[in-house]
């Protein structure tokens, strides 16, 4: 799982003996996995790097001009600033959807913690938008089983910790009528072809392939082997009879961080072979972690996380004792040189959270002049972050055992196939 | 899958590229694995060699004894003629019986083929036999999944040959009431504490070990790979809520033909870390070819097989024209050196299908004094081999799609727990 959520992978695992790094993501300078985030640079990932290395597309403007057009909605600011910014056949997916042919939206999250983070928001917000825009059917998978697999965790735990997680899902707003979240480990237990999906990817892919993609070695447990072929399977509208009514030819569009890319790479590969539409992508960025951008907000890190549990006082604590600043040292000296944004996580959360594109322009010209002081970006991030964990406490607790066994039941949505 | 049908496998299968024969298993004469059953010897198969090798229990008379003052059943004669001849902590379960503590079997057949061959139904036989002995539940396990992996079948065409398959098994008499069969395509996806169980074995299970018990390669795909956890969780009680209530503490007993141990051994290595039993095991001898013990019958090999399917004119003509002879070349010799019934397919099959222990010493002594020539001796066999055929087709008939639908619904058998 990437620690933003997008789609369901795995965190912050150290390798066991015999598993190797995979070798195909590694760079001089950072190093992009399903299992580990880390880059050279207190700016961060250097994404165009890693768009040449996936082999995925940047996001160009025509492409945001596109979405707008076809759409008729305006673009989420996260995709106008480039936190959406590479693909795989998005352009498809808009050909088909101005021709009226459907589509739907997969994305998913790793349970591996009762608290989620403020990072863990952001693919969820995206797919909450691309649901608005194209209002498509929505799977959202919650891999316990991968977890469990991971994890020093009994399977009853990893189960219980997705419906903690799905509570925070729902809490963004997901609609019911179009929105099916489910666990793995009881999904798989309840849908046939999910398995016959699953079984069909298995058959095309062999132990050398998730070797070189996921760097898994010989003492690497057979669940770990196989479980690729889950994150795949709902990639394909076969796995999901209930919705799709036994189509098997509907596209699918992924909305996920990059570090889950091996697992579409994978998916896209297998997808002609078995009569399948290949999955499009979205890729998103890293939040960083508080302390730099040099890795990602990690939730088993309590020092580089916001929790969405976090008071009002623990946030502008995290924030004030924490963030990494691109501030000068003094006073004096920040208003004659001015802050450096490329390096400030402050002002890199604002990218995020702050939705006015003006004031956000405003203050990235103060702060670089040097007459915006770190304190006073901090504030600014602070009361703003308040705000949305705040509001998301508040929704969260509305979100009851009954609404999440609803979104969870397999049962048809609002659209007819 | 075992020939012999006993508990699902794999057979007659070409090892892929990167695949090697598992090490262990072999010999200087002889090897024996889930794929693969060739002996050196028109004998057939050593088994005393085979113990020693897979480090079993050879079955010895006081078991048998046992066996029989504990249940107050006569022996079959398969067990009594050493067709039953190796086993792993049946005492165990003979020890749990007399303390009225519960067990149950568990059997299964991979579906390869529409056309199941007389070599298939020893194992059931003996389940039945021992069902009846012990009055337990019973589970057999139908491994599409496995088949749709290895062969070149659709997942749909190993799916129906599951439900064909289950016709002759519950044609040799098998009680609905104490009998749940199960197809692995359809039961996975219904049945979320099987999915658990094999979660918890595939966390507990390395590629290096099933590298050394099954020979995977690295171009083994990655469902084989995870497959023999599904081979493996019917042993544990945990993955039939329906039939034991929750329970996850009742052992199980399995007999199987011999060359699905590998299975097993791993099976039992994993259950205590599961805090599950492990499984006792009964197991087989193989019904060797038509042309000579060196090998057993083979669905896929027509010469080598009689099928269920046989009329009583293929049966006579199969027999007559293939069945490996110990007699002498011409009447003279054989009336002056007399038969050898060590090789003699005939007599090895007469050990297997016919019932009168009198009859067939009978049958014994004059085939070896060369009183009874090979053409009488074929003509026993095939009387005994029509009969047992017609009467399965007969049965067969009257298996309904509606009885077997019945068997394969997950639900409670008529015991308590």
């Amino acid at each position: 799982m990437a620690e933003e959520g997008a789609v369901p992978g795995v965190e912050n695992l150290k390798l066991q003996d015999g598993e190797q790094n995979p070798p195909e993501e590694e760079t001089e300078d950072q190093l992009i996995t399903p299992w580990e985030v880390t880059s050279g640079s207190q700016k961060g990932v250097n994404y165009d790097k890693l768009i040449a290395q996936f082999g995925s597309t940047k996001i160009e403007q025509d492409l945001i001009d596109r979405i707008v057009r076809v759409t008729g909605k305006p673009a989420h600011h996260l995709l106008t600033r480039g936190m959406i910014f590479s693909h795989r056949d998005v352009n498809l997916i808009l050909d088909a959807y101005e021709k009226g042919k459907p589509f739907f939206l997969y994305t998913g999250r790793g349970p591996s913690s009762e608290a989620m983070h403020v990072g863990h928001l952001i693919p969820f917000m995206i797919t909450k938008w691309l649901q608005d825009i194209f209002d498509v059917p929505l799977v959202i998978q919650l891999t316990d089983d991968e977890k469990f697999l991971w994890k020093d965790l009994t399977a009853e735990e990893a189960r219980r910790l997705a419906s903690e997680n799905a509570k925070d899902i729902i809490a963004l707003g997901f609609d019911v009528d179009k929105t099916f979240i489910f666990s793995d480990m009881d999904y798989i237990g309840s849908s046939p072809d999910f398995y016959r999906t699953m079984l069909k990817i298995q058959k095309c892919v062999t132990f050398n392939q998730v070797k070189g993609i996921f760097g898994f070695g010989d003492s690497t447990c057979i669940g770990k082997i196989s479980f690729p072929s889950i994150q795949a399977a709902p990639s394909f509208s076969s796995s999901f009879p209930q919705i799709f009514g036994g189509r098997k030819d509907i596209q699918c569009l992924i909305p996920c961080a990059i570090d889950q890319d091996p697992y579409f790479r994978m998916t896209r590969d297998v997808a002609p072979r078995l009569g399948f539409p290949k999955p499009a992508l979205l890729h998103t960025t890293f939040l960083p972690a508080l302390q730099g951008a040099m890795t990602k907000m990690s939730a088993s890190d309590a020092v580089s996380s916001l929790y969405l549990t976090d008071t009002n006082g623990q946030i502008k604590k995290k924030i004030n004792k924490y963030a990494f600043s691109g501030g000068q040292a003094t006073v004096e000296e920040h208003r004659r040189l001015g802050g450096n944004v490329d390096v400030d996580v402050s002002y890199m959360y604002l990218t995020f959270f702050m939705e006015d594109d003006d004031k956000l322009q405003q203050i990235r010209e103060d702060y670089s002049s040097g007459k915006m002081l770190t304190g006073e970006l901090k504030k600014e991030l602070i009361g703003i972050l308040q705000k949305v964990v705040s509001e998301h406490i508040e929704r969260r607790k509305k979100v009851t055992d009954e609404t999440v066994k609803e979104f969870m039941t397999p049962r048809k949505l609002k659209y007819n196939y």
